[in-house]
């Protein structure tokens, strides 16, 4: 079977804007509405309806018809395009509220990211448990990642320990750095951080305002 | 005096690329360093050092010598083009683990982002307060955009509440929204949504892996 996804590269803009429609996707089944045209998520998103559907265009979707997408068809497409069935396993590193908060976010699982473990050094937090995963002493990390295999670590610890903290997690093997500190880290290059620069976006969206 | 800031229009990736320099260029006052170099801004964020003194040439920097740029002046060259000091008051809504930890950011600040209070509708965190901020019922808040001037809010409600919490912030006359939830918010066109969408973020850092 020929399988358009495969063949094509897509790019980090298109993959942004098919999880967006997956949201949208998701709220309509829960609506149970079977049926949505290109022009329906154009206006939710405030984006050019053509630019949806070239995007569409670009999943293995079948599942059209004379009047819009079927909802789950495409929902479905979006997910295999994008590889959500290829779970992937992470740690959460620092177990303060926004470490918590995204141990708590149970969509992480629909899309594939699988949050083994929390890690922290606080006494006070070790061996506690939120949504199912143990808050684990970070010294333990070395042996987990090999164990477990686990090569993804969400950073979530305080700024200035930024830096030291991912040194540590590169010497425990950690290959994928989601960063989530406001500081930018300075690791080896077969390393890779993608930093969740929350003042950024919000500089963007408020640049005019 | 010329400032060309003034004149040009800072696209968004620039941005997003300049409050990455100025947390390397916090890093670097921290640690008492005076001078920095395109090359190591672009190295740390892997990306062309051409790129780094064309963003920098936007700015209306004046702090170059022949050891580098001066750090300091650099940041606030930054500061300013940026708007920072321009204080944009705002609210966080809903007081779960997600909205603590941006209630306890304090980086916000540095960055022009002032989080006045947190909103919510549980009992047992109204009247609680966090990093100085306190928790107010949720239905207190026409009241309080109205005597406050704010029309930003931090939308960090669960998913399922998301789109009735948004039509409730919009009665409240709020019309800038930046959306932590999982789900794309129907709102009036006068209404502006920057949607912080993590699992896109997430999709596109671990397309390739």
């Amino acid at each position: 079977m020929y399988n358009k996804y495969m063949d094509k590269k897509i790019s980090e803009k298109v993959i942004n804007r098919l999880t967006l429609y997956h949201c949208i996707l998701q709220d309509f089944i829960d609506k149970k509405i079977e049926y949505i045209s290109s022009k329906q998520i154009a206006t939710l998103l405030r984006i050019d309806d053509s630019q949806v559907r070239k995007d569409i265009n670009l999943l293995n979707n079948s599942g059209k018809s004379r009047v819009g997408y079927i909802v789950k068809e495409l929902k479905k497409s979006i997910e295999t395009t994008l590889g959500f069935a290829k779970t992937k396993n992470a740690y959460i590193i620092g177990a303060g509220n926004l470490g918590m908060a995204l141990a708590k976010y149970d969509n992480f699982t629909s899309y594939g990211l699988n949050i083994i473990n929390l890690f922290d050094n606080d006494d006070s937090k070790i061996g506690k448990s939120v949504n199912n995963k143990d808050i684990i002493n970070i010294k333990e990390l070395p042996r987990h990642t090999k164990e477990n295999d686990v090569d993804i670590a969400i950073l979530t610890v305080p700024g200035k320990f930024a830096q030291s903290t991912a040194e540590y997690l590169v010497s425990a093997n950690i290959k994928y750095i989601w960063n989530f500190t406001p500081t930018v880290l300075n690791v080896p290059e077969d390393v890779q951080v993608w930093n969740e620069n929350l003042m950024g976006n919000f500089l963007q969206f408020t640049y005019n305002i």
